[in-house]
């Protein structure tokens, strides 16, 4: 194959994905990946810097997106509101690949170096959001924790939405996380 | 030195933090800090599994200690109670070593692979609260995000402990965090 190929970077990421699925992640290279898309190691490599990154494609996308829709929430809105309604809004832009997200996140569950680059991933996301709460004029102890709230229901809200029996799209998910939530510490 | 060193593994975390803060992580290797704590290299993986987790002690005794004082709170209690109460109880333990944290917090931020393996850290917390919860009779969805709840105010509250103006204690610090939660989500 030459060294134009449509599409490489999504035929590398179900490449890999089919890969760690079959065989696991540790037992999967990079060549083997770049061959099962019809491409090189060295245009893996363009497009990824290890073989766990190509999982977490799209991370920083979502994350630039959450920011903007926090920047661009009224400013009356309250700051767990402003969150919680950019986290939808983000949910809504991955509903179409719930069966893509159920089988990354079995891969994910399968092996603790995946699972400590996801959790670096949302805390980085967190620390976004914090931020983009901060330039709102949010306090800065409100702004962690709203920001942690804001990344608890979306992970909590994404399990819920892959899970075998769940029928309800993500951001609903999120919207019901979001609040129990509230019920929980209003309860307390 | 002969195979029996009183306190090894204490010496192996102090010469470990030391050296991890003077020359990097990535450039200290475990033999060099088995030298500085006077011991062999064997012994360092006798104690340890690997140099991330020299950091990383203490932190399976500080989840059985909160699983058990969420297992001790009164059945009454509702979740974020027994959650924070817990977190706080571990808090106290923890009081003495202010500035073992302080030091230790540098050197994980300072690294990539480190704030990953705290991130996981906190993750299986989360995940031991959760079950502790469920067992008593908290449903799924909730104890999932009071456990949440309590390792936000945890790590929230650790950063405000160890911030160079706090003069709080550190049950004090999550005690506030979570307030502002509370006040968060109640104006929501």
């Amino acid at each position: 194959m030459g060294r134009w190929a449509p599409d490489a970077r999504g035929r590398l990421m179900r490449s890999a994905l089919e890969l760690y699925a079959e065989r696991g992640f540790d037992e999967t290279t990079a060549l083997e990946i770049a061959q099962r898309a019809g491409v090189t190691e060295r245009t893996f490599f363009r497009y990824f810097s290890d073989k766990r990154e190509v999982l977490f494609e799209g991370s920083s996308e979502l994350q630039a997106f959450v920011v903007a829709a926090i920047t661009a929430a009224p400013s009356s809105m309250a700051s767990i509101g402003a969150v919680g309604t950019a986290m939808e809004s983000a949910a809504a832009l991955l509903e179409g690949n719930r069966d893509y997200a159920r089988r990354r996140a079995a891969v994910v569950a399968a092996n603790p170096s995946l699972q400590e680059r996801e959790l670096l991933k949302l805390a980085t996301l967190a620390g976004a959001v914090a931020d983009a709460l901060r330039r709102r004029g949010v306090p800065d102890l409100a702004a962690g924790l709203a920001a942690e709230m804001g990344v608890t229901v979306f992970k909590i809200g994404f399990e819920t939405w892959i899970g075998d029996e769940s029928t309800a799209d993500f951001a609903q998910c999120i919207r019901e996380a979001l609040d129990q939530l509230k019920g929980l510490t209003a309860g307390a």
